[in-house]
């Protein structure tokens, strides 16, 4: 069986997992002293955890490679022998393998296992050249992993079993595919990756900082970054608002009770942050609005002439995530959403929900994702402790949206397990223009907080009947969002959200009335303008107006201002034409106003 | 001298002063065995805390009055008695006040006094009357009290020495002026601004809500609440925007190191909301925006070139208050800042202040608060603990405000000692439309925080120059400032800025098609519109539309629907004129437009 047709999961998985038991063969054979503990496959690879006597560095790692590939090549055979674990404590103390012996001892503790597996590579000659303790799941023969499909990617440091007080291991990362092409393609991803990263990119265009003084995962927005943060927010709003929304305005801040109400309080308690007043009382900060949003709709009995109440709030979440976990803007301790809630009758939610889904698939194409795949996140029969409501509440629910996503001719599959603890889920799926997909909008039926909170309407008949409500984000969060969204674009926008939309760089000092009338007009039109005078040579202009991926740079010299012409670049195609003003004007408005992914120039 | 004249401050005081004894002396009177404690005058009148052997209701305020009408009729005269501290206690030991021995035992205690003085009323016949301790402000008759100037006003709870731990008093409040007609004037101001209470007309025009799951001080803002908050940010920010402002955006907690950096960590200590992360890290929640603001200038180097960075954030800040310190919109926990703050070099302060304050004149012109008075703050000599910074530092910043406000030919004063901790300020005071002044916008000139946080520019000589800081916010707090505006246009709102401003009413069913049409044409120009279709009578539908202060009441009926025609009710000047439709909504459209304060129309 050629490497190139390890296809599935399982085989993906097989070959990872064996690779990991190559790894560990070749750094035993350079370096015996080497203690070895655990080896799992990863999403593109595995990865070993040693001991090492020496530290190693990354100029280590073609000799590993070498010696990796002479393993493969000797086409060794994975062998399974089943020993008790007291043989097998025995069989790892003799070799001088400590980690091993204290994973057979937690075994037998923890699982009550008594006999456990080894797996033996066999080489050649029917030798043994490699043990070591595991479960299983291999390839037949080390023939079958590409020599040329893996590569050591990296070295980290990690604390046996997670544990700060325990031994610092050394973490080996290996990349690993079935196919040469495959792995060249994983790893031209990476480095795309890399000179897209959205924290490399934010500082160099000037859209958001994180300061020392403030604190880790509490990003501070920049003048430019906040303006891309208003101009995506004002469209979401824009769509909102034709299908009836209202904005609201809540605390970022609760009494303890209104979670306790809600059923957070339990569900969040550790990411929450907590205040206790100078009075002694409980509070926190909210890290979701739903329970918020309720006490607006509960502050006056509602007719259901009223209903659809449809309330959107952009505002700030909270969660007290660990410094280790926080991630550029993808992982962070204050985040904004872009939520919303409606609270209407169980006859209403059909059409709520085709218009929110409406919005999120304009949204999404407009900013540049073309269809999203959709998921649907429905709760797991198994393990309804982990849930608000009966069987029956969600069983309804989750039709109902099968139903909505099967009307919309969705491209989507169902995730038993992924609901949110209150009610199933519709979860979009975006895929970035690196082949990376990313969840992003989501849309949730809940029939379990109007009962916790006791909301309902008036019907016809004079009765309280009780409501549902439907949570939806556009963004979700507009940080994570920004996150994908700036390294999906790699930092040049579609016109009408970039923060600075158009260069004026008029070649010689003569050049610059023509310049500054041209800035002027635009500016007037709402035009977001750099004004480059030409106390830089035009060369730098140009290539600084490039660098910072302003869509369009005007260039003017002698010809322009004799023609009342402009010279347009398109820092996107990197065409330059020659346009009069008028015509550049109207263009680039169209642009701006069409929202247009594409430029209309050049 | 008639009562009428007493009209400095000091002749008030003293009027008051002497009320408060004659209250005593005629509860005394009527309840012999009162515990008598203490009596200032206060802003409108006096009150004076009593122990009373059994609770007294509203309904014993005549029998007072009255009682309190024969003392001034008497023409009391106040005689000062200087006595030891020892013939005090054993003075009123004897007479069964405890509250009294006390007093004099705390003043022996924490002043140190050996001799406190008693003032005794002298009645007709030479004989006391009544004996209170006291310092002293007394008129030399009660006749001096206008026996018709004063009114018993409430009963409340209040403890002895504000220590709940301590006895329950009952405090009498009694309004006091020199003469009838300026009780009347203020019995109806009273009146007026109840009716105007922003609480009521809060909840009666749903603007906002308190829950108490979410906790007291923590506003709610409804939909409606929420258009008027976002169409006079968006107001103040068009201002801004055209001065050159930019939109940042900032977390609401921090670290305590950007707080002990700024020195807010000590002054603001007991109001920091204050939070300890699962970690063990301290943060707490942003009272305030200007450390955060220093953040995103500090984060990279600036040229002087790019000055003035000028950032406006409308931001929800956080304080402690104390529960029994809050008051609807005008005191809460979470409060939203229009704020602002520039980063500018010495040399361009003055211009930065005069256009702050032309924003700050427009804005309140257009709102409807006219000319506003200016109290120019600054810093006490005497306290200059208080204050980060040198004495030079600040007569230079305070010379700098005081030419200004010279410059503007505004109506100010000086008040020393009122200055914010980093700085001098620009204090506005707008009068409402029953004459009471309120604080509303700041400028704020600061040497200090630049220097904590060490920011600077790179001037033309490529040298490192201090910057300062200016200070800005329009509204300030918009809870406070919508208590105010609500207050004052008694929910009533110019049309620009009404949550509903147009009400459709046709008179019959034949009459709804033309109604929906208008709905139709005026939504589309963007007006927000109450349909009240015709399943209520006429009269209730106008009657609704005028209690829920919708500006204009379109009322159309046979004739209208022939004519193209509609009946306008203006509902402030309650006129009502029939014009044709095209000119209806050209009037309104201009209204709306130039954020007019007076209706067009009718």
């Amino acid at each position: 069986m050629a490497a190139s047709t390890a296809s599935t999961a399982d085989e993906l998985h097989n070959l990872r997992h064996s690779l990991a038991h190559v790894l560990a063969q070749a750094v035993l054979k350079i370096y015996p002293n080497t203690k070895i503990t655990i080896g799992p496959p990863i999403e593109y690879g595995c990865y070993y955890d040693f001991l090492f006597e020496t530290p190693i560095t990354a100029e280590d790692f073609p000799a590993i490679e070498k010696e990796m590939r002479k393993v493969i090549n000797q086409a060794q055979t994975f062998r399974c022998d089943e020993l008790s674990t007291a043989d097998a404590k025995k069989f790892w103390k003799e070799r001088g393998q400590p980690f091993k012996v204290e994973l057979i001892e937690d075994l037998e503790k923890n699982e009550g296992v008594k006999t456990v597996t080894h797996y033996a590579n066999i080489g050649p000659k029917g030798e043994e050249t490699f043990v070591d303790l595991c479960r299983g799941g291999h390839v037949e023969s080390t023939k079958e992993i590409a020599a040329d499909g893996y590569k050591i990617m990296s070295l980290a440091g990690a604390y046996w079993r997670g544990d700060e007080k325990r031994e610092q291991l050394t973490r080996i990362y290996v990349a690993a595919f079935p196919s040469k092409e495959e792995l060249k393609q994983y790893l031209d991803q990476m480095e795309e990756a890399k000179r897209r990263d959205h924290r490399k990119l934010g500082k160099e265009l000037d859209l958001f900082t994180f300061s020392e003084l403030v604190g880790p995962g509490l990003p501070l927005w920049t003048a430019r970054g906040t303006m891309l943060r208003n101009l995506l927010d004002a469209y979401v709003w824009e769509l909102r608002s034709a299908k009836g929304y209202e904005r609201v305005t809540i605390p970022h801040i609760t009494k303890k009770d209104l979670y306790e109400t809600s059923g957070h309080w339990q569900k969040f308690s550790e990411e929450l942050f907590r205040i206790t007043t100078r009075e002694g009382h409980e509070f926190c900060m909210k890290p979701m609005n739903c329970p918020h949003h309720t006490q607006i709709y509960a502050c006056q009995q509602r007719s259901y002439r009223d209903l659809p109440q449809r309330y959107a709030e952009t505002t700030t979440c909270y969660r007290d995530e660990q410094t280790g976990e926080l991630h550029g803007l993808s992982r962070v301790r204050s985040f904004t959403q872009d939520d919303a809630h409606v609270f209407c009758r169980q006859s209403q939610v059909k059409e709520e929900i085709l218009n929110i889904w409406e919005i999120v698939d304009t949204f999404y194409a407009t900013v540049g994702f073309g269809k999203l795949r959709v998921r649907l996140s429905l709760h797991d029969p198994n393990a309804m402790d982990k849930y608000l409501g009966t069987p029956e509440v969600w069983k309804k629910a989750e039709a109902a949206l099968r139903e909505i996503a099967v009307d919309r001719k969705a491209d989507f599959f169902e995730a038993p397990g992924e609901a949110a603890f209150y009610g199933p889920k519709v979860d979009f799926i975006a895929k970035d223009s690196i082949g990376r997909e990313w969840q992003v909008a989501t849309i949730q039926l809940d029939s379990n907080m109007p009962v916790r909170f006791d909301l309902y309407c008036v019907n016809e008949t004079g009765e309280q009947e009780r409501i549902v409500m439907i949570h939806a984000a556009i963004m979700g969060s507009l940080e994570r969002f920004l996150s994908i969204f700036i390294e999906h674009h790699a930092g040049l926008f579609p016109l009408w959200v970039a923060p600075t939309q158009v260069a004026i760089v008029p070649i010689a000092d003569i050049h610059e009335f023509y310049g500054k009338e041209m800035e002027t007009r635009l500016k007037e039109a709402g035009m977001r303008i750099r004004y480059l005078d030409h106390s830089e040579s035009l060369g730098k202009r140009i290539r600084q107006a490039e660098q910072d991926r302003i869509p369009y740079v005007l260039v003017m010299g002698d010809k322009e201002v004799k023609d009342k012409m402009v010279a347009v670049r398109n820092v996107r195609t990197k065409q330059q034409v020659v346009l009069p003003v008028a015509e550049f004007f109207d263009k680039a408005m169209e642009e701006i106003r069409g929202r247009r992914l594409e430029g209309l120039i050049g």
